[in-house]
């Protein structure tokens, strides 16, 4: 692989909002070009195998970017109940102040092309893990068991990918907030329950 | 509006069937009067407004049909949580059948497409709102308070709908059954605990 340049950046980056915003068939090369700033030549020089490879690397990137988020939200926090709810916070505010067009940032090409392209898949399936080992993690510090921290975990993930398509439909931050409430409902276990008996 | 006939049906169901794999934009309005078998010229007679008057008729049918299914299960079900479960194994089975190519057959055009075209959102608020109320009766059913069951059956759609996402890139049905799990234990109130607590 080529060594990252400024010109390769900013085209992920360019390509990682296009595709949030109107999905990956409605995004030319061109488009990606002109919205990156990087000269048209750059594109094919770091990208030889076209808009497929550029969408693989802008899954990877905008993956490293969600989780590198909620690594941080769960330093902040003290439990994966917390760390959620403060995700949600962050979410419903971002899909607010861009009039709710965006939204997750690979979930609109991993459904239009995931099940054509595997690269494009395993892509998702990295970025997803990415996420749902932050929340295992975190589920883990509260004391749960690993088996019950990585379904729940699998959950979490679920949920606000879902939430943030609720948003974005009714134009409200509402569902997003909701979701990662009842999520941190499941993530306590109820008071004076045994633990093992959630496995 | 025209009064129904066998081609309009015949082209909002094609439609309705490559939005779900492949997305709005990938689909040309070729595409889907060769899937229908309807002759163009109907295609111009019932949607004189082009591809995105058809995207909303397909959010529209797609979600009677979902809309339609989830009755069907509640009415076969006694609780809420045994509905989601069963209409999980549902998914989880037809998401295998189609080798994890068909999955939520309204999220794709409303991620592409929802935020610029407020008709398209609207059938999706719509479809999505018959969704919930399905969920919204059956736990109201079990119990619950109205406006918990309202929180609840917007999780519980907002959960299906990212389980389905994960389940596409995962090429797996397990994520769409843990969701149903999950979400069961929440419709549940926990034994010996009010259930005012949970407004």
């Amino acid at each position: 692989m080529s060594r990252p340049s400024k010109h390769r950046a900013a085209i992920i980056a360019a390509a990682s909002r296009l595709f949030r915003r109107q999905g990956y068939a409605a995004t030319g090369v061109n488009d990606i070009v002109a919205v990156s700033g990087a000269p048209k030549g750059s594109l094919y020089h770091y990208f030889p195998e076209g808009k497929e490879q550029i969408a693989e690397e802008a899954v990877l990137y905008a993956g490293r970017l969600v989780a590198e988020t909620l690594r941080t939200l769960a330093s902040q926090h003290n439990t994966a109940g917390g760390m959620i709810c403060a995700y949600a916070g962050l979410l419903a505010g971002w899909m607010e102040a861009s009039g709710f067009r965006d939204g997750c940032p690979i979930t609109t090409v991993l459904l239009e092309v995931g099940a054509e392209s595997e690269r494009i898949a395993a892509a998702g399936r990295l970025a997803f893990g990415a996420y749902r080992e932050v929340y295992q993690m975190a589920l883990e510090g509260d004391g749960l068991p690993p088996e019950r921290a990585a379904c729940l975990a699998g959950v979490a993930v679920a949920v606000m990918q879902g939430a943030l398509v609720q948003a974005r439909v009714a134009r409200s931050g509402t569902p997003i907030l909701e979701a990662a409430r009842e999520a941190g409902r499941l993530f306590a276990p109820p008071a004076g329950q045994d633990k093992e008996a959630f496995i």
